[in-house]
């Protein structure tokens, strides 16, 4: 088996790995060069700068994220649900002939409600061959976390919640910022863990969001605390959505940070079971995309 | 019983009335001076430029919104609910003696978390009055929504719903935004209700949100249509969030154009009666509190 260059090219940033015969990670670069940073025309030169040297040897690179989206390098049409890695394989969108190929993104439907994903798919079906899975419900946390249930090794269906974007707009720029500091104050885990709480309790995070508002103007909460309140707030209404379809374990694929909040909300709920997954699943799933054409 | 200047002081204007000894409008005026705009020591001058010449006349001023509140004139604490025109008018907040009286907003308490509200506390029991209620639930819709229930013609609880400041965020500042034109277009009753529609039947108002990007992705409603559609979704989850507590009559307290969506929205519920009052409810409860006391 030939190494290949697998490249994770997203809204805000594009990393790269070089991995060997075996899938293993031999080197890896990142760059400020996402793809909301490349003009239409741009895509290939910054390809070529950042990795062209690598694809010289491996002959292949592989790409997943939003550089197969219609803002991106080439559009990538979406696969749609169930889909597993046969499917990714025998639909790639070629940016450079034999050379540059794109990963197609997930479509899903509910009800005549379509809901997608581009790069997180990628990263699922590595998180099933890292962890030996072939059924899972698992959680992408993010600015668009994404609760994926897959099946036989093959993704079923999924769900996005636009948590990480609306925490974001309402701790920066909404009324509850007023009574935040302008800084990040690390995890407090009891305000985080009473935002959990507040949130099982409540029908809508549009209600729950206020009391980030009357807790700290009541003293309840000291401003440095209200940022991880408001996370527990978000966070603990994703979970309170999922309903009975959440199941005893449950696979977080993130960054530390991330993968350490959901799994306290997990424990909350009462999951037994969390096992986690970092960066590395990205560089899984393209090489066994790679490795089913 | 003498006349009275009656004054809604909120976060961004500034409106008064002139109240006959019978309660009747006898004229009006508003102002861009919301507290937001008004220095710390800036009140009085603010209030003797814009109604000194008409309490000259009627002697008495009564306040109320959030001129109460610690970022106001002066800080008028909070009465707990219940409460009715008794506690409110035994609990004024005199910013000049005899002459201007600012009206206390209302707290209340669910399992340990506070809510709170200043301004609406007076239109509720103003709308009670015009409309001969004693027990209602009414919606205050807005920047942040009111949901309150009265009993017995005094104030029972309420919650509040950030539905109008979230919809602003994620309508002009999220990746939503991309998706909609930069007018805000006519209200389009079908995605409207295609919005509380698909708020029906989400769990979370996180995800439905989603839709509003995927559906435009997909070309299954006009970039036109989709500030209506959000709108929807953020009012249904208002609704959905009623739960068992949605009452056959309620009551609005609003605009024409907010009126308007509620009531579509209501109906869709099945609401069988939705009574409104506009501008007028605010009138009403300042000379209801300036007679009770």
């Amino acid at each position: 088996v030939r190494p290949i260059v697998a490249v994770d090219w997203g809204t805000s940033s594009l990393r790269g790995a070089w991995l060997d015969g075996h899938g293993e990670v031999r080197d890896e670069r990142s760059f400020p060069r996402g793809i909301l940073s490349v003009e239409t025309d741009g895509f290939a030169g910054v390809f070529e700068d950042a990795f062209g040297d690598w694809t010289r040897d491996t002959g292949l690179a592989l790409v997943s994220g939003m550089a197969g989206s219609r803002q991106g390098w080439v559009e990538a049409p979406y696969c749609s649900c169930p889909c597993g890695l046969a499917e990714m394989a025998a639909s790639l969108a070629w940016a450079e002939p034999d050379r540059v190929a794109i990963v197609p993104g997930v479509a899903c439907d509910r009800e005549g409600t379509p809901d997608v994903m581009r790069g997180e798919e990628t990263q699922v079906l590595g998180a099933l061959d890292l962890l030996g899975l072939q059924d899972a419900l698992l959680v992408l946390p993010g600015t668009h976390s994404k609760w994926v249930r897959a099946a036989a090794g093959r993704i079923e269906g999924f769900g996005t919640f636009m948590t990480g974007e609306v925490y974001g707009l309402l701790r920066r720029q909404s009324i509850l910022a007023r009574g935040m500091p302008d800084h990040e104050p690390a995890l407090d885990e009891e305000a985080f863990a009473r935002g959990l709480w507040q949130a099982r309790h409540s029908a809508s995070f549009l209600q729950s969001a206020f009391s980030a508002r009357t807790l700290g103007l009541f003293g309840r909460l000291e401003p440095e605390a209200l940022p991880s309140y408001l996370s527990g707030l978000a966070i603990g209404d994703e979970l309170r959505a999922q309903g009975t379809t959440l199941a005893p374990e449950v696979v977080v694929v993130g960054d530390p940070q991330l993968v350490r909040r959901y799994a306290i909300a997990l424990a909350a709920w009462g999951v037994r079971s969390v096992r986690s997954v970092g960066s590395e699943a990205a560089w899984r799933g393209l090489w066994k995309i790679a490795g089913a054409r």
